[in-house]
């Protein structure tokens, strides 16, 4: 659930937002994107929760592999879905992760 | 909900974390701590969501606001109950943000 990411340098996409009311479709989308990244070249990891808002992290080799999943033909058609219907407002960050320690 | 962080370049801490079964005092201690974060030099925001893991990322001006924050009294006697009783795991990754975007 933690995602086993390897030594830094790698790179994030925090991607925090706050859904509308709208959930057609929705679940079966967001399955179907979680899968679908977990194919793509430099695809690290995956970390999601949601409460009042909903942060998702995932991590990538290389900017070059964020591009990629940005420019995705079905993930393209996600985030248009996303911004009409899903999601009321959101933020995007790309990151460059320097260090990291856990427990 | 979602931070109002500035033009990037900024940093950020991005804490995956997953919950014990002990509460003692942790709500109390997140309150204080999420309070306390906002009183210090160089902070920006944080947002945080847990369902089945928690998420929780601070935005910073600098590298040096976050080991400062870090080194926080108060904060290292919240950090050392969290790795003796509230959390089973977690992970921190400190992170540059390079570029944003928002609906």
């Amino acid at each position: 659930m933690i995602a086993n990411t390897p030594q830094p340098p790698y790179y994030a996409v925090i991607f925090t937002s706050i859904r509308t009311g709208v959930n057609d479709d929705y679940d079966d989308m967001a399955g179907e994107m979680f899968r679908l990244a977990a194919t793509q070249e430099g695809f690290l990891g995956v970390e999601s929760a949601r409460n009042k808002i909903g942060i998702t992290v995932s991590y990538w080799q290389s900017p070059e592999s964020i591009k990629n999943w940005k420019a995705n033909t079905q993930h393209m058609l996600a985030q248009k879905y996303g911004r009409e219907k899903w999601y009321a407002k959101y933020k995007v960050r790309i990151c460059k992760i320097e260090h990291d320690y856990e427990l």
